[in-house]
């Protein structure tokens, strides 16, 4: 089992991901997002990479039956009903929806990653129950960061070095790189404060001036649910393998999906 | 003054490189290479990013002047009269020389930011002449690691972590992100011994597995040359500014440029 991290996108082509298992991490906050959506019992999320194609999928559905959602530049876009804020997406707004969801980096990775065998998102919410899925699937395995347009990005890293962390301690002998060994040397130097971490990357201060403060605490939130967004047919929708029970454990407002 | 820096340059179109300070680091070997032979007497180093142009512009030159070099997967190219280890650019044989220089990762890496106001290249062996010069500059930068095939490695970010660590020295309100951030931290925790550090990531096991682990040790040495090498007409030369003196200062076999 080889684990090979990347901590952003753009160089790789749709097609290096072609049967492939891979992991899609964008802690802040699209993976984030997702987890919780499904966790809340929205039936899936539709990650899109364009506005355009967002708004094409959503006019051919049923509106009352899908959510338009989503962010530019961490904020909501025009005429789409919630913006990227896992706070947004509770119980009694997404349960039963269909989420058709753009950011300007966690869904496009997802878009990207497409042709994987096997295509999941994590995030801290799920993190342990991914680790052990992958293990039990024993294959190599892609960490795809979604990273900031491009480029490289703490939390991100930090998250994907708690992913390999979990699954060495689980799979001794699982193999890794360069940037596996950097993201858990950033894990060990940043990750014992996952909510202080992410309010001194980047992104994060970014998201505290644009007003979503209360967004850096559910997102640090570590292994909260069991629940594995799986991309099938287009759609990512709740795992469901034996041995993963698709629930919350403790979501923020008692609810169970 | 801010600095940017960048695990691998495949994500980057040319253009963002337009009116920008930028220094490549590619440690094993390019950027040490481009380094050794300006400070050996070289002319100048002209670094193509394909095999056909390195042929072409060998084609156009006076061929007593100039010595096709350069390598692709660690191996020398066939046809060309060196390889890419800094071992083989001695003063014997570079000096006066115009070097044509096509490696996987660092050659292709200049050319991508050949649009830069200005273009310098960085390795272990003048990195504190370059923080120094950058620091006189006092302008933004970009530091470029050229990466392995699009993906991070670890010898070039501890590089870029010790190249942000010396201007911070001698400019403590110079302005970092994330990847400068990390780098920091990677050099901290894997920076004490750079040799030691160069054997255990997956380029320098690669190159010792091919015969080169003496390349490993020269590549390690810290501070030994004051040569910068600058971009300018299609081509890296020595760097002439007051204050910095185009000198090594302490060779392996004692040749002065």
């Amino acid at each position: 089992m080889k684990i090979n991290v990347h901590y952003s996108n753009q160089h790789l082509d749709e097609l290096y991901f072609t049967g492939k298992t891979t992991v899609v991490i964008d802690i802040l906050r699209a993976s984030t997002v997702i987890v919780t959506a499904l966790a809340n019992g929205a039936k899936e999320v539709i990650p899109v990479s364009t506005v355009d194609f967002a708004m094409k999928v959503s006019g051919n559905a049923f509106s009352g039956q899908t959510l338009l959602c989503g962010e530019r530049n961490t904020k909501k876009i025009e005429g789409f009903v919630l913006g990227n804020s896992p706070l947004e997406f509770s119980h009694e707004v997404v349960n039963g929806k269909s989420i058709i969801h753009y950011t300007t980096n966690g869904s496009k990775a997802v878009v990207k990653a497409k042709f994987s065998e096997n295509l999941f998102v994590a995030c801290f919410h799920n993190l342990p129950a991914v680790a052990k899925h992958l293990v039990e699937l024993n294959k190599d395995v892609e960490i795809l960061c979604a990273g900031s347009n491009g480029n490289f990005n703490l939390e991100d890293t930090v998250c994907a070095g708690k992913l390999v962390s979990e699954i060495l301690f689980l799979k001794e002998d699982a193999e890794i790189g360069d940037a596996g060994r950097a993201a858990m040397i950033l894990l060990k130097t940043l990750g014992k404060n996952l909510l202080k971490m992410m309010k001194e990357t980047e992104h994060g201060k970014l998201l505290i001036e644009n007003g979503f403060s209360a967004d850096l605490k559910v997102c640090s939130e570590y292994g909260i649910t069991n629940i594995i967004p799986y991309f099938i047919s287009g759609a990512l929708k709740k795992l469901d393998v034996p041995g993963i029970h698709s629930e919350t454990i403790a979501s923020k407002d008692g609810e169970k999906s």
